[in-house]
C-alpha cells in the first residue's frame, strides 16, 4: 500500500472519506500505525468531530503527539466534542504541562466539574460516571421536556432516559424517551417510572456493577450523599470495569500487578517486574517449609519412604484450600455472604471438609495397599495426615478471604500464594507430627 | 409483621399498592418468601404487568408454583408481558408439561421464533439476544419511522435505537430515537450511523462481550450468516454473561463446576459433589511425584537434607507457572493472542523466565549460604534446579492455555491442577537429575 504523502489529491481525499466513515477505535488503532508527518496530515483533513472521538481512543503517547501537532483553535475543537469522561479518562494519562493547555481550552463551569470529576477515588461510583443527562421536573409537560432534549448537546446514548427530579435536585424517577414519543397523550405520571434504583458517588464500581446487573439496568444514576442527582453510569462502561476488575483478580491470585496494555507489546522487562516480587517474597516464605523439614530430619532419615508422600500432601491440601477460597471470593464479590457469616462458613466448610478428606483418605489407603510396598503404619499416618490437612486446607482456605475483607484488603490478594505457604507449613506440621506419634520416631 | 391472610381489605390493599411500586426484583424477592396461600392472594391482586416482570424474575421453583396457581387467562396475560428472552430463559427452566402449557398461550409465529432461539447452542450469542426491534429501510420518513416506533409494544429500552435495514432486510446503520426527535428537520442522511459493528448469531458470547467492550456499544446487533438483523443484545444483558463467564473461570482453575446458587444455601453435600472429582484425580496423579521420589531414594538417603528443598522448588515453580497461565489465559479471553502466536508467546515467556530464574537463584545463592548449614554443592544443586524449574515452569504456564485452545477446550481448564501435576513432577526430575550430576550420588 502505498504511503499517505505519496497519494494525488484525489487519492487522498477518498482515502480521508473513508477515514471518516470508520468507527472511532478502528480509526485510532489505523492512526497509530501512521508516522509522524502522515499523523500530522490527516489530523488536518479529519472531519473534527471523527478526529476528536479517534482522539479519546488513541493511547496516551499518541494523545500526547496529538496535542503537540494542533494549534489551539484545532484543540479547542476536539476538547469540545469529548465528554465528561473522556475528558478525565484523558487529563489522568496526560503530563502537568498538557493537562494545563487542555483545561484552558474549558469554560469556567465545565473545568470546575472536570475538577471535581477528577477528585473522587479510584474505583469509586464517581470516577466512571459520566454527567452528561437531561434532568426535568415532575410538573413539566411533554413538549418542555422535548424542547430540553433538542437543545441538549449530548451523545445521543445518553438521552434514552429522562431524569426526573424535585425542587431539591433529589432524583424522583425517570421516564424513557421512547414512552414519552409513543404515548404522547397520556399523563406523563402514567408513564414515568418511580422504582428507581440508585448508587452514590463514594459507592465502590463493583457495587454499582453487582446492582446494574441484578436490576438489568443499561444506565445506573448516581446521587451524592444528599441524594441529589449527579451523574449515570452506562452499562457498557461497566463492562470495562468489569474485565478491568476481573483481569485485577486474576492477577493478584498470582501475585501479580495487573496489566492493562496488549501482552505481546509489552516488554519482558515489564512483564519481568510485575512477577519478580511475589515469586522472591513467596520463595524466602517458603523456606519455611524448608526448616520444618531439617528439624525433623531424624524421622525422614528414619523413613525415607515418607519423603515420597509429601508433594501428594502439600497438592492435595493446596487444591482443597483453592476450591474454598474461590467459592469464597467469589461469594464475596457476588455480595451472597459477608464478614458476619463466617461462623456458619467456618461450620459449612468443616463439613464439606470431612466428607471430601474422608473419601479422599480412603481411596489413598487402598491405592497405598494396592501399589506401593509400604507398612500399614506408614499408609495409616499418610492417610490420617491427608484427611487432616483437607480439613486444614478448607478451613483455612475459606477463611483468608474474609481476614483480607477484615483488614480491608481485597480477598484475592490473600488467595493463591499466600494460601500456598499456609497450607504447606501447617500439612508438614500435621504429616511429621502423625509420623512421630504412630512410627515412634 | 402479621401475615398478609390476617390483614383487612384495607391494609391488603395498601400493601399491594406498595408492591406494585416496588421494583420487580425485588418483589419477586419479596414473594419468595411467602407461603403457598399468600402467594397465591398476591398473584390474584398484583397488576397483571408487575406480575408477569416478577414472574420472569422468580426462581425455577416458584416459578412452576406460579405456574401451577394461574389459570389459562392470567397465565396468558403474563406471557404476553415476558420479552423473547424472558421467555426462553424460563422455557429452558420448566419441566416439559409446564413448556407446553406455556408455549400454548402464544401464537403460531411468536412460537416458531421462541423454538428458533431455543436452537442456538449454549454460550452463542443467538442464545442470549433478544428479537424485539424496530428496523426500518434508509427510504422512510421521520414521520413512517415515528409510526412504527409508536405501534411498537416492546419494552422501551429496546427502542433507543432504530436500525436500518436494506430489502434483503441486511443490517446497513443505525439511528438514534434522540437524534430523530432532536433534529426533525435534518435529511435522516446526516444522522444515520453506517459505521455499525455487528457480530453472528454463532459467535461466541464472549466474543460478543470483547466487541461490545472495544467499541462501547450499548447494543450490539446481531446477524445471521448472510448478514439479516435477526436480533440485538444489550450491554446489561452481557453484564451477566460476563459473570457468569468469570465465575466459571475462576472455578475450573481449581477443577471445580460452576455453582450458580447461593453458598450458604446450596446443601454441603452438593458443594462436596462439585469438588470431589478433580480432587481425586490430581490426588492419584500427584502420587508420580512419589513414584519419581522413591526413584530416586538412594540420593535422598545420601543427602537428607534434599528434601527439604523440594517444597520451595515445586511452590516456585507452581508459582511461576501460575503466573504465565493466568497472563496467557487473559490475553487469549481479550483476544490480544491466538495460537498462531505460539512461537512468540514461547520466546517472549522463556526471555522473561531467565530474568525471573537468574534474580531468584541469586537471591536463593545467598540465603542458602546465610542461614543454612549445607555444603556449597547442595546450595549449587539447589540454585540450579530453581533457575531450571523456573524457565521450565514460565514455558509450560503459557504453552498449557495454547494446548486446551487447540483441542477447542476452555483455556481455563488446562490451568491450574494440571499445571500444578506437570510442573511439580518436572521440577522433581530437574532437581534429582543435578543432584546427582552435581553430588555424584
Amino acid at each position: 500500500m502505498k504511503g499517505l504523502l505519496e497519494l494525488n489529491k484525489h487519492d487522498l481525499m477518498v482515502e480521508v472519506n473513508r477515514l471518516n466513515q470508520l468507527h472511532e477505535v478502528d480509526l485510532a488503532a489505523y492512526m497509530e500505525t501512521l508516522d509522524s508527518e502522515e499523523f500530522l496530515l490527516m489530523s488536518h483533513f479529519l472531519e473534527k468531530k471523527q478526529l476528536a472521538e479517534a482522539f479519546a481512543e488513541l493511547s496516551r503517547d499518541y494523545k500526547q503527539e496529538m496535542m503537540n501537532h494542533l494549534n489551539d483553535e484545532d484543540l479547542r475543537v476536539v476538547v469540545h466534542h469529548l465528554d465528561s469522561m473522556e475528558l478525565v479518562d484523558t487529563i489522568k494519562e496526560l503530563p502537568a504541562n498538557l493537562v494545563k493547555r487542555l483545561l484552558g481550552q474549558l469554560d469556567g463551569s465545565k473545568r470546575s466539574l472536570i475538577n471535581q470529576l477528577l477528585g473522587y477515588p479510584e474505583e469509586s461510583v464517581g470516577s466512571i460516571m459520566g454527567v452528561e443527562m437531561v434532568k426535568c421536573l415532575a410538573e413539566e409537560d411533554q413538549a418542555q421536556i422535548l424542547t430540553k432534549l433538542s437543545n441538549s448537546k449530548f451523545d445521543p446514548e445518553y438521552l434514552q432516559i429522562i431524569w426526573m427530579i424535585d425542587h431539591n435536585q433529589h432524583l424522583v424517577g425517570y421516564l424513557y424517551l421512547s414512552d414519552l414519543i409513543r404515548y404522547p397523550h397520556d399523563d406523563l405520571n402514567t408513564i414515568i417510572q418511580t422504582d428507581v434504583i440508585s448508587v452514590k458517588t463514594l459507592d465502590d464500581q463493583e457495587f454499582a456493577s453487582n446492582i446494574m446487573n441484578k436490576y438489568h439496568l443499561s444506565l445506573l444514576p448516581v446521587t451524592d450523599e444528599e441524594g441529589c442527582l449527579v451523574g449515570v453510569v452506562s452499562a457498557d462502561i461497566m463492562l470495562d470495569v468489569m474485565e478491568e476488575e476481573f483481569s485485577e483478580d486474576m492477577a493478584s491470585m498470582q501475585g501479580m500487578g495487573g496489566i492493562d496494555e496488549d501482552y505481546l507489546k509489552v516488554p519482558a522487562f515489564v512483564h519481568f517486574k510485575k512477577r519478580i516480587v511475589w515469586l522472591l517474597i513467596l520463595m524466602v516464605t517458603a523456606t519455611l517449609t524448608g526448616y520444618i523439614i531439617q528439624r525433623y530430619d531424624a524421622i525422614l532419615s528414619g523413613s525415607v519412604i515418607l519423603a515420597a508422600y509429601i508433594p501428594m500432601l502439600m497438592d492435595s491440601g493446596g487444591n482443597a484450600g483453592g476450591q474454598a477460597t474461590t467459592v469464597i471470593i467469589r461469594s464475596l464479590t457476588l455480595g451472597e455472604v459477608a464478614l458476619k457469616d463466617a461462623a456458619k462458613i467456618f461450620l459449612k466448610e468443616f463439613e464439606i471438609s470431612i466428607m471430601v478428606g474422608i473419601c479422599m483418605a480412603l481411596l489413598n489407603m487402598v491405592r497405598i495397599m494396592v501399589m506401593d510396598q509400604v507398612s500399614m503404619m506408614v499408609n495409616l499416618t499418610v492417610s490420617l495426615s491427608l484427611l487432616l490437612t483437607i480439613i486444614m486446607a478448607k478451613l483455612v482456605g475459606s477463611m483468608l478471604p474474609l481476614v483480607g475483607t477484615f483488614f480491608k484488603q481485597d480477598p484475592v490478594v490473600m488467595a493463591g500464594p499466600i494460601l500456598t505457604t499456609v497450607v504447606d507449613t501447617f500439612s508438614l506440621l500435621i504429616y511429621f507430627e502423625i509420623a512421630s506419634l504412630l512410627l515412634g520416631l
